[in-house]
């Protein structure tokens, strides 16, 4: 039945595809809205009247109108760090149940693509993952106006609502779990230094070994595991190694087993080694991390609870809101039993 | 210099922006689509400009005036597999070298909003990573007409290009490894039953284990790590267990890995295990897995140069290109030397 005769092309409406497939207008619009709740048996007829007919609802048409588009873009500035992909599957089921659709970008490459697309309103929100001074699409999303929420790192008087792991305490206890082992050639590894996730990390673990009296060396990566494994390679090779290495990522914690297993040290008896995170490779037997779990559900609930807040007029002074963590202990500092006892 | 004064609205032009930052409109636009080629001293008077007079490009304007987004869409079902991040590092630079920018979707929760943002014409095409019989988003991107590239899965008479490795070659490359080493007990862990490159890799090395007349076991995995370790401990547990797993994906080889080392079974001297992908962590000491290195950027490449092709008018007849793939023998199969030898 198409719609479209010879010498006619009068414009095909939802109600002709709603009269086409047998279902009410609303079912169409639920259809076309990518709302859940239709039968699938409906759904089909939908979709197939929407086919018969070449129906084409114009989003364009339909952004000018509301001026919303319902799409939340995620700005995260590298997806190839496991972190990413976890809080992403937990972002886009959030987002969808408040019915909005979500999109990613990569910073690098995309960040003027990113910045562009904010200025000209592409998107209603921005949640920002890596957040750096200076990332231009967070500077484009603020002078436009587009509702931002910094969500795992952070700035300081970012002047938007912030969401993030109380990374000094649990950095903290990393280092008091290091102490109580009886560790005292300690090694922190970082990240890089505008990003708050590491500086908090690296201080809470400072804070804590430098009132024990305890020296510890440190070096500089760059939350990746290859820049990681050289690091750790240079820390290991020679005789006076450290003990025990605090870093302030899994991925970085993974370089630095690597690099353990390539200079020939075992662990956790000659060196202990903690990450930060605890992305789901952590608990493979092959790796068997002790690192610092991220409440990372809970997190991006909260980015999502916010962004929706302010997308609905909610102007209250932004907050920071800071999930507690856990430390998970496993075989890389010894397991459930102290490296004193092993 | 605010443009807009108390009792005067006119509407900024991106000539007034022009005059206020000093460049050419050519330059404005540049910076407002996110092109590259501006100096930074350039670019950032623009955007100071942008600020000053709170100027709006408006991207539903444009696309209702051209009836493009310049908005590429890349579809997967799961972003935790790290194989996806590492095509989508390639995809989001050689698209935004064409000059599109690229959102990701991921299938699942997000596959209706995708299917319907598609019938929306929000995107001007799509990369579809994780194609399956009956997937929402691909219906809808056909009828639709918007141009659809298929890249890494493929479906047969799919009526589009198709991008992917060479999968029953590489997979039989691997049969012919294995039994080159003398394995008689072989087992095949594959994937979903719908997902081509599950059944290529599968029916390549059923192929060449089939011709040389020895017998193999065959469970079903899913492609993901947890369900793998199950099965791969279900697999090595007993004492007539395989002395060789070939697994369809590298998060499958590394679950069989895990279970491995919880039962008490040494690599490769108890039993070899063989992936598919060479995703990163493949080469990390700590894991050190025997796979099939695909071409990943050549595949993103020439997935890219289709859909622009495409969307700039071509409409030869559609092509499937199937890329030659390597295998790299790493510790899990015995490093270098075959097993036989060790």
């Amino acid at each position: 039945m198409p719609m479209e005769r010879e010498g006619q092309t009068r414009r095909v409406t939802s109600h002709d595809i709603a009269r086409l497939a047998n279902v009410s207008q609303a079912t169409v619009s639920r259809v076309l809205t990518g709302k859940s709740g239709v039968a699938p048996e409906r759904r089909d007829r939908v979709l197939w009247a929407l086919e018969q007919t070449g129906y084409r609802r114009n989003a364009a048409a339909t952004a000018m109108r509301t001026g919303r588009t319902r799409t939340a873009a995620v700005v995260v500035s590298d997806v190839r760090n496991p972190f990413y992909p976890e809080l992403l599957a937990t972002l886009g089921s959030e987002l969808a149940a408040h019915d909005y659709r979500m999109i990613l970008w990569e910073t690098g490459a995309g960040e003027d693509h990113a910045a562009a697309a904010v200025r000209e309103h592409l998107v209603d929100g921005l949640l920002f993952c890596t957040a750096m001074p200076g990332s231009p699409a967070l500077a484009a999303a603020r002078s436009a106006g587009v509702p931002v929420v910094l969500l795992n790192r952070t700035l300081p008087d970012a002047g938007v609502d912030q969401v993030s792991g109380d990374n000094h305490a649990a950095a903290a206890t990393v280092a008091g779990h290091l102490l109580a082992a009886g560790h005292e050639h300690l090694a922190l590894v970082t990240g890089p230094a505008d990003a708050s996730t590491s500086e908090e990390r690296a201080e809470g673990f400072r804070s804590v070994v430098r009132a024990a009296g305890v020296r510890w060396l440190e070096v500089a990566g760059d939350f990746s595991h290859d820049t990681a494994r050289t690091l750790g390679h240079e820390l290991l090779r020679g005789q006076r190694h450290p003990s025990a290495v605090f870093c302030v990522n899994d991925l970085t914690a993974f370089g630095v087993l690597n690099a353990a297993t390539a200079c020939g040290r075992s662990v956790p008896q000659d060196v202990a080694v903690v990450g930060f995170d605890d992305i789901p490779m952590a608990a493979w037997e092959r790796l068997a991390l002790t690192t610092v779990r991220q409440p990372i559900a809970e997190m991006a609930h909260h980015a999502v609870q916010r962004l929706v807040a302010r997308l609905e007029g909610d102007d209250s002074p932004p907050t920071h809101r800071r999930l507690p963590c856990t430390l998970v202990v496993r075989d890389s500092t010894g397991g459930a039993s102290p490296i004193r006892d092993a």
